[in-house]
């Protein structure tokens, strides 16, 4: 039971003014300077929650439809999915396997080792009716730089979470998780420590960048376009070589599959 | 491009000072009373998100292990899973039907219609040895009892989600999760929205109740007994007959599978 001190309060600050971002685009110094814009300027310990969709972006990760040749292959999933087969060519580049195909719905492993709906490749927030995105090619060196960006520009330690929203099994709609992360250990291990009658908690090894990302989403909404959420007042385990592949469950750890 | 106004901000306030919770206890006025007690009274609008084991407690689901005898069927599964027989027993009258065993879990499908391991049964933050703790029997009725107490007291309008901490396919570690709510829509509807390039943004359904159940669980961590978290701030879609069942996806709706 706590009783005393002031009540434990965590704040998520959307950073507003941030541009449609373009190939090339300084996302440190775009969101360092807009945070700083808005009267809620970054600091140290803060986590920044950035969409995967800016990171993309900026990193020159997005497609012309008219330069893609479909396969046979994709042709014909993309006939049975009622999809673009130039867009599920995108989508086979970027993906290690095909999970599972049902109801129009394309469900793959990526090359990073998520699996996800058309690995993560879409349309929404991107310029051009033909263009598509798809997720960065390395999330948790994205992360990394950005962190470092804003190492450098403000002389901060910060965190950075780089998120994307995935549909869930067992559970309707999608939500927000971490696909990058950087500075911040991504699952914190309370395994040994006890609960309010000494009983030693056997397993809870919680996803916190999961919940840091699905937090910032309740700031970013969808059609707002806050691509970035400062998370300010939680206090996370550092890591210098943190990487969101430890939110990824192996098969065969997967006591769902 | 949002420029203009303040930050948006959420703020998310840990409720200190709520005791040990015992059958018949009223949560609604021991949740508002330590909420005004640490000077953050809660107020209009406000999301109180409560974890589902002092929900449990005051309603008295809990079982003294030493009164159960476990049927032949569940010391044949205790002991394959290494579990006490007594404790499955439980499990499997809180389940509808068991989705898998394996590596020492038992994944049911509890009468409310959660999969989850152990069907929430379980030990921690549960006084007596021999204690064990389900879930509440219908966890959105719960919960619009805390909004209807509150509204008494307070004169108020809350939204309320009872969370509960659930291990999830594909995804290492667990998160928070709604497993009822009153007063607001568990699912934000997107669908027709346009985004920022005036595309119409196709499948977005996003899980607010499970993103605002993730976000209270950073404040309350699993070892300081902060089982009541306010989130101020979060313009959520107002329901009077909001159900947590929403956020269940239907077998054949569930694109994983």
């Amino acid at each position: 039971m706590t009783t005393s001190g002031p009540a434990p309060r965590i704040e998520l600050i959307g950073v507003q003014g941030i541009p449609a971002i373009k190939e090339g685009d300084n996302l440190p110094e775009i969101i360092y300077k807009a945070a700083g814009n808005q009267k809620t300027p970054l600091k140290e310990g803060d986590i920044i929650v950035v969409t995967s969709k800016i990171v993309s972006l900026a990193e020159g990760k997005t497609v012309d439809l008219r330069t893609v040749k479909p396969s046979t292959f994709a042709k014909k999933i993309a006939n049975e999915l009622d999809k673009d087969p130039r867009q599920v060519e995108v989508i086979l580049d970027e993906a290690d396997s095909i999970v599972r195909m049902a109801q129009n719905h394309l469900i793959v492993e990526t090359k990073h080792g998520f699996v996800c709906a058309n690995a993560g490749v879409d349309k929404s927030n991107v310029k051009g009716e033909n263009t598509v995105c798809t997720l960065p090619d390395n999330p948790d060196i994205s992360s990394r730089k950005i962190r470092e960006g804003i190492k450098q520009l403000g002389r901060i330690d910060v965190a950075v979470v780089i998120s994307d929203t995935f549909g869930r099994p067992l559970r309707a709609g999608v939500a927000n998780v971490a696909i990058g992360v950087a500075g911040l250990a991504p699952i914190l291990d309370l395994r040994g420590k006890s609960d309010m009658y000494g009983y030693k908690l056997r397993v809870t090894q919680i996803a916190v960048a999961d919940e840091l990302a699905a937090s910032a989403e309740l700031v970013m909404g969808k059609t707002n376009w806050i691509p970035a959420v400062i998370i300010r007042g939680y206090t996370y385990k550092k890591s210098e070589d943190a990487t969101a592949r430890e939110l990824i469950l192996k098969v065969n750890q997967d006591i769902f599959r």
